[in-house]
């Protein structure tokens, strides 16, 4: 496994999800939660914004080149299939105004996998991409994903997309890795709210303080999330957050 | 319940999702897929683009008056609850220049559900709003929601949402309803993306064919969505599809 090139500033990403089906509510999304998780904690890449479109060419293309231009990274899920509503790779290729045409080497791999008999064009359209993409290997089902420029072209299937996540760590720039510490209360967050804006207030724009009500066995109670790239200041933050609780006699819960 | 005003034209919606929490991969959302599924199936209203955006002020700002532009109704959630990371009603505020100031009747509602010795500015706080609003009631935890020009505000919590969506029935117009028709096939998509190209291509811009891969029971299959504001041609559209798979012998699956 290569290792990743690293850097000490904070890379930021966008997730563009490409479907009809995720946004007429047939089909829960899944797949922003696992590659957000996976670039925090492999690559230390925040997701700074989502978008869910249709699978309308300009409405791709509009969006491709708009969030490639805000981001270090994009990150498209679905349309590379082989049905007619797959329109990825082509809107891909307009966005960047590059030639759309066979990749020789995913030709080769999808050749293999199906046998001569069985390549028919539906198939052999999964091996068409920008001219100049880089292969993202598919252990599960061969139809690679591709990366051109910044934007990384993956699946829709959450089975699938997640076998191929390791395979994409080559291409990406180690970022600045956010220390995540969540700290659960037995309360509720207006009695809290006032004690969290001033913890927030003295720890400014270094540390994210984000308050979460949640709903577990019948009881209420607050995640407190507090995030930065300085690990040494989350750990202080959360004890003095420990400390005004017990003081105030709000209960810990320690999972 | 009030009835909705009518009308026979395509209604279009946009999602604002705000919250640090959805997009760093903490919490799961489950609220697009509800909202969709809601303003499909009593609205004939349909979401056209989702967003998940920071809790950041500027990042509101700019998303609320895009999309605002853009679509018919957004409907934003998460950010209105009594806490420092809570900044959508605000941030709504200064989008439309608006004052932001306490609602009387939301005032109202929150004094009388928390009692005097308990309302504290924390809980006075999802009371401020864009001054002109109209509320959204909550039938779950009393904090209503609000409507500002076509913008409408709800929580992020999921079971709380969901108890308020019938309340805001009366400020929707009713557009065309969508029909909706699913075949599931034994079979891959590459083994019918050929057949599903051609009836495409026959029924134009009329219908909207989907594909989408599915794993069940150790099987694979493919689920085709055919979707239109015409209900008879959708029909006609399956039963030429059935047709066609009947006569190459792809297995339908009825469920």
């Amino acid at each position: 496994m290569p290792t990743l090139k690293k850097t000490k500033k904070k890379i930021s990403a966008a997730i563009l999800i490409i479907g009809n089906e995720i946004l007429s509510g047939r089909t829960q999304d899944l797949n922003v939660l696992f590659i957000s998780n996976w670039l925090n904690i492999n690559c230390g890449i925040s997701v700074l914004e989502v978008r869910i479109i249709p699978d309308i060419e300009k409405k791709i293309i509009f969006n491709i080149l708009d969030l490639s231009k805000k981001f270090k990274y994009v990150f498209t899920t679905g349309g590379i299939g082989p049905t007619h509503d797959d329109i990825t790779a082509l809107s891909v290729s307009k966005a960047f105004i590059t030639k759309y045409d066979f990749n020789k080497e995913a030709y080769s791999i999808l050749h293999k996998y199906y046998g001569k008999e069985n390549f028919n064009d539906a198939r052999k359209k999964m091996a068409k991409m920008p001219i100049g993409s880089k292969l993202i290997y598919n252990p599960s089902s061969a139809a690679p994903g591709f990366m051109i420029k910044n934007v990384l072209c993956l699946p829709g299937v959450p089975s699938i997309l997640k076998s191929m996540m390791p395979n994409l760590k080559k291409f990406l720039i180690k970022g600045l890795f956010v220390e995540s510490i969540t700290v659960s209360l037995l309360t509720v967050e207006s009695r809290i709210a006032d004690y969290l804006t001033k913890l927030q207030n003295k720890y400014s724009k270094k540390i994210d303080i984000g308050s979460y009500p949640f709903f577990r066995l019948g009881k209420v109670g607050v995640s407190v999330v507090l995030r930065s790239t300085n690990k040494k200041l989350v750990k202080n933050c959360k004890m003095e957050l420990l400390k005004i609780m017990k003081k105030n006699k709000v209960k810990i819960i320690y999972l």
